[in-house]
């Protein structure tokens, strides 16, 4: 990069995680912010400077960057004392005057905004360059990784449960309600959702580079073309979605703009470049830091002739929050994953037993190959989730650890080893972590598991008005560990889609209490508390809950009172639960759960009599596991 | 008030229960909206239109309003489904270009500002009306109470623990980090605090109407000149505190601002037209809706005779901050407040029980009388600190009732009461709820009762990092309750001042997200959870308690852990619990909790030989008093 210097020359360059659709995971062709740090977590900012190389990142992966980033490179933690924010950092150590550049593309509305206000109060410049491509990709070469092709789907109407029409409907009534006359949906899932099509671009997600735009009368999928072929053009012309090339989104953008229309878009999702007032006017500022909805309906649009200055509605997306409710059909589909991928589970847990129990030791890459091959068996099996996270040892306390041949550690027999995997599935999608010890787990492991799962116990035994947002309930998930003393970097729970994204929004279950989205009866989030020792080891508990009403004795105003169905069912290891420090009513959850698993898992063994056995063996009472001998 | 023709005439008109120090208990002077719709809580506001009064109130006035308001007026229920916004409303509501009136001086710079952003996106106008007075002290006539005249006094140094100059360097250090010139703070306890003194204007808050405004070489108290006799004349004086007459502070922040001084001013306390840009504009509407932070220092006061836009220093005060950190003189000033008014509320449960048992009733008014009456002989009582709260039966249930002679109820000897009171002492301050039964609690009550209790005892035993804001901890004493499908509406602690206000912030222990500022060492609180039957019986169980580092057996990532130490200390009614609920640890924590107030209060009466054996019978263990006939 040049000097501070002269035309567009930039001082500075901020490379985030995301692609142009914010996407968690981008698909390979598009992680910009990967190629440049060697970094591979899925969270993180890169700032290149003329003389520092600095990548922001939160604690779930301190330990993984650290090992990541070559010498030359700074890391910064997030969220821990004296760590400046990345928009701080800028505005403070970089010379009055300076020019700091992005990729219009890969950064919100809201977060140019964010960054604009701070460096101009710090008298430095943000400078989009929209003209010039992404800065990293235009160096990345022949290494590239090519731009993702694989044909999309349709997503069965025995799983999605509600057909195309409907879906627009809804959206449509919402729009008229928020006085926009467009809806633009930004993110893959969105897409996927609403036209009931799944694709293939992104690992693990199931997902398509693609767009959508809704307007009273016409609904547009804008996608790489040769992609939609038969039966999902067909099943796209019978719902009425027109089918457009990808890159033509901008124009239909500006024209919904030029005509006076209100645009309802998210400026926390909508990249800066594809908000219409931005788009074409690249590096030049655009003051829009008070545009602000307002609800006086389509005036704007009255004007005929007359170009009326563009008004969006901003707010969060209602396809989002349609998402996150799922229906009768997705949440039996969701079940019916969660049944298939237990009896996955449980033949690798016996599996390992029997690996290690004869003198083997596994590799925590052979972990991921064996558990996903019996996950393979399944049916309607597609990919797995998410990449497994196998950490044996100390490897289970980077939080979101990948292991890699040559490198991993291995697990013999006395490892405690964190497992956290899931499949997506034709029906629906899991995501489940069982920590489990092959040998005898230590008096401190035991005492550490054992507040992890009093965390995990409490959360899953709460109940709560309707309203409440998941924000109130995460502490529930830490107290017993906070009496200890302990905690863990990360969030308590994250919604899940049915058989799309493992991570998925609106609702969460964790501190940051700007989510302030209630937690809704039908809403599938994880529930997964866990302790982290740095070079010791890991322990994680999850299972996905669907929130669902609950029978209460009395109905305060009459409110609705909820609380949580569990949908994974996977025995949790007896022996690493310190059964002095569980209460009656906790000890009785467990019975109950494992009563539950052994109920509606076990007729899907019947024809694996050593499996059924297993299962048989690891759901009997506590006290009556850790009263036999193994 | 006019039609909305012509000059400033406005259609509606905005009346806040607060003052220009947005004081939550206003002198009688400055109670505007208590006179215009005769509604004597202490949360509301009014608008009155040309044919519409209505009045906002959130779930802790809904009864007493109703009971309040006159037939023409129109309430609010602030927080219920269906209920707007007073903002939207108005927006909604009014006819286009209707202009809306408020008197600035009540109004804060933020409140302006956003009511002012909602009412131009509906086509209204805010009119701020500085040169016409308040609309409703023109109207208010000869009933008017006149402004208080209190001379101030000084806090002692025993009990304030920090002399002036030391508290005025502390801040001085923060005004330089923050790049602030001068700080306007204009809250009445900020005042107090700051200066070390006390005042009488204000029923149950020992302030006195006043301003402080500090510079790196100056420090001001603003206050009716007539209220600064000896010995506090003397003690300013020595402190190099000037003292000016209360209505020359506009004259010198307009100074600050028109010599290029930055101003730290928090928008959320100070008032629209206490801002220098506005102050001298009047009705003239100055578009500071871009106003914001930055910290590049003072440059802005470089220009010498150059003329500078005002750029003011906005964040919270940093005088409310420290005020909220208690010293150990002042801990040991609540601590020993605490015992005082533990003998008092005892004499006065034992007076209560002995009435009703010998077959006479008692009125709630009397209640008060007697309690304040027992308080009164404590030593160093001043008043108490909030109206009490005597409810019995059903007037239980209106959260904030205030008894009136002649209509109140009387306790019996089948009565459940909760009872909310308080004393200012020269040492501190105290709050306290306790709910009795004076016969014999039905099967519900003692259920009710017993949940609240769990609650109570959750948030005391929680144990949580540093860091944690209070919103994490409110729902601990809500889960109990919701498990019931119960729930009270209003938040579970408030700050307490030390000697000082009842209820001050930063912290709150509530659901207000919002409300980010970590509990901190040193803090006091309320913890108070309740529930309410409308039309039935009311519980409430408060006690006071100190933030205090807690050791615990690990301290994750070198972080301290903190806990609650009690401050309240009088025993809770026995039969009122129901111990089949109660878990070990719950009946051992309320056993605990009576052993301690027997060792800490019964030294306090070894002069009182009835007392002490009724302290002696009421804090003995659970299963004794339960087990044993009364």
């Amino acid at each position: 990069m040049s000097s501070a210097d002269g035309g567009r020359g930039v001082s500075a360059y901020v490379v985030p995680t995301e692609d142009p659709h914010m996407s968690e995971y981008p698909p390979e062709h598009l992680k910009f912010r990967q190629y440049i740090s060697g970094f591979t977590g899925t969270a993180g900012t890169v700032v290149v400077t003329t003389d520092a190389a600095l990548l922001w990142t939160d604690g779930r992966y301190f330990l993984q960057a650290a090992a990541e980033l070559g010498p030359e490179w700074t890391l910064m933690k997030a969220g821990t004392a004296g760590c400046p924010d990345l928009e701080d950092w800028l505005a403070t150590n970089l010379p009055q005057g300076a020019r700091v550049g992005i990729d219009p593309w890969v950064h919100t509305v809201n977060s140019v905004r964010n960054l604009q206000r701070k460096l101009e109060d710090a008298g430095k410049v943000l400078v989009p360059l929209l003209s010039d491509g992404n800065l990293v990709g235009n160096i990345w070469g022949e290494g590239r990784p090519p731009a993702p092709s694989t044909p999309l789907r349709v997503h069965d109407m025995q799983w999605a449960g509600e057909d195309v029409p409907a879906k627009l409907g809804r959206m449509r009534e919402q729009m008229r309600n928020a006085g926009a006359t467009a809806l633009l949906a930004p993110s893959l899932d969105e897409v996927a959702w609403l036209y009931n099509t799944r694709g293939g671009d992104v690992d693990h997600n199931p997902v398509a580079l693609s767009y959508a735009l809704i307007t009273a009368d016409s609904a547009v999928l804008y996608v790489d073309t040769a992609k939609v072929v038969n039966p999902v053009a067909q099943h796209l012309a019978e719902a009425g979605v027109q089918v457009k090339a990808y890159e033509t989104l901008l124009d239909d953008v500006a024209a919904v703009a030029a005509t006076g229309g209100r645009l309802w878009l998210d400026p926390a999702r909508v990249s800066y470049a594809g908000a219409p007032t931005h788009g074409s006017a690249g590096g030049a500022r655009e003051a829009n830091g008070d545009h602000h909805v307002s609800n006086n309906g389509g005036s704007a649009a009255a004007g005929g002739g007359v170009k009326a200055p563009f008004r969006p509605v901003e707010l969060p997306s209602p396809v989002t929050a349609a998402k996150a409710i799922k229906n009768p059909s997705e949440l039996a589909g969701m079940r019916e994953a969660h049944l298939r991928d237990a009896v996955a589970v449980c033949q690798f847990m016996k599996w390992l037993e029997d690996k290690v129990g004869s003198g083997a030791t596994v590799s925590e890459v052979e972990v991921d190959e064996v558990l996903t091959g019996f996950r393979r068996q399944q049916q309607g099996f597609v990919e797995t989730s998410f990449a497994t996270i196998a950490g044996a040892g100390p490897n289970g306390a980077i939080i979101h650890y990948r292991a890699q041949p040559g490198s991993c550690r291995h697990v013999d027999d006395n490892t405690l080893l964190l497992l956290d995997s899931g499949g997506q599935y034709d029906c629906g999608t899991t995501d489940i972590t069982r920590t489990v010890h092959t040998g005898t787990p230590s008096d401190h492991q035991r005492r550490c598991f054992t507040r992890v799962l009093q965390g995990h116990i409490a959360l899953d035994s709460a109940i709560w008005p309707e309203g409440t947002p998941g924000a109130a309930l995460d502490p529930l998930a830490r107290l017993p560990l906070w009496r200890e003393g302990l905690n863990y970097r990360h969030g308590t729970g994250h919604g899940v889609g049915a058989a799309l994204n493992v991570h998925e929004g609106p609702q969460a279950i964790s501190m940051r209490y700007h989510i302030t989205t209630p937690l809704a009866p039908a809403m599938v989030c994880s529930n997964e508390p866990g302790y982290y020792e740095d070079g010791s080891f890991g322990v994680r508990i999850e299972n996905l809950v669907v929130v669902v009403e609950k029978e209460t004795p009395f109905r305060y105003a009459g409110q609705q009172y909820l609380g949580f169905e569990r949908l994974t069912l996977v025995p949790m290891q007896a022996k690493l639960v310190d059964t002095a420090l569980l209460s009656p009513q906790e000890a009785a959850w467990l019975d109950g759960y494992h009563r539950e698993v052994w109920e509606r898992v076990s007729p899907r063994m019947q024809d694996q009599p050593e499996l059924l056995e297993w299962l048989r063996t690891n759901t009997r009472p506590l006290a009556e596991q850790l009263g036999a001998p193994a």
